[in-house]
């Protein structure tokens, strides 16, 4: 977009773009597994930021999971996140955003988390990212399906436009 | 995409494609107002089909709303949607899907709202997508700050792509 970024989102400019990496993932109930990501970060002038996530299988390229929503700023150095999941979750995060020397970290934790009658149960997600220049890493933690909250993915990802 | 539509959603190939058009809104709240619309529904051959909106205003072309999602078919005539807003809400609607005639009758109502510590209060949402052809048209009703449920929006859009 040629418009200006809304200045409620001025702080995260250093995310708007596109960023290509490797992730891994692990859960009691799962085989661990790892994948190919894609995250583009967008904006249109308005006071939010669009997210859209998907990832595919290592070998065969075939889609596995994708997320999408939005990123906003109510207030400095604070974050919510809303975010739409096919699996049937209707997440809100909220949390903060640091500066540590030059690597930007978002940390947040679900505050509500809806879900569809057929969806599996997922009581609580928190994830950190972390960007610096044009590398971008993050964590997620997530306590599902009756196990206690813990470790389940982490990625690394390149800007790469 | 070349991948086949997943057997899942198979009730839901009508929708497929891009669609344009215009609405209107009104409310208790606010001016009555009016908009330039495109709808985008995709999928990736998983069991899930991806919705992204906007709308513009009809004579600056500026961007006013946005949102998007999953829609889900959770078992026959049902129907699930998952909905991230950049206002800060994250919306779970279920309900059902009939046909009548030619006409696909999308009927859904939220069963859970998920909102940011910033964002308005809104406690009941209800849509009613119909697509027969070429042409859809859907209403939203709405409770929010403070105002009992009543009819927000309506628009008539056409297939495009």
């Amino acid at each position: 977009m040629d418009v200006a970024l809304h200045p409620d989102v001025s702080w995260l400019a250093a995310l708007i773009g596109t960023w290509e990496g490797t992730g891994t993932g692990e859960y009691p109930t799962i085989d661990g597994f790892s994948y190919l990501e894609s995250i583009t970060f967008g904006h249109v002038g308005k006071p939010f930021v669009t997210y859209a996530q998907r990832t595919r299988h290592p070998e065969t390229g075939l889609p596995m999971h994708a997320e999408m929503g939005y990123w906003r700023i109510p207030g400095p150095g604070a974050i919510e996140i809303v975010m739409a999941q096919p699996t049937g979750l209707a997440e809100i995060y909220e949390g903060a955003m640091v500066l540590d020397g030059p690597t930007m970290v978002v940390d947040v934790r679900s505050t509500s988390i809806g879900a569809t009658t057929s969806a599996k149960e997922v009581t609580i997600t928190e994830r950190t990212f972390s960007v610096s220049g044009d590398e971008m890493q993050y964590t997620f933690r997530m306590a599902a399906v009756g196990q206690p909250l813990q470790h389940h993915l982490s990625a690394r990802l390149q800007r790469v436009a």
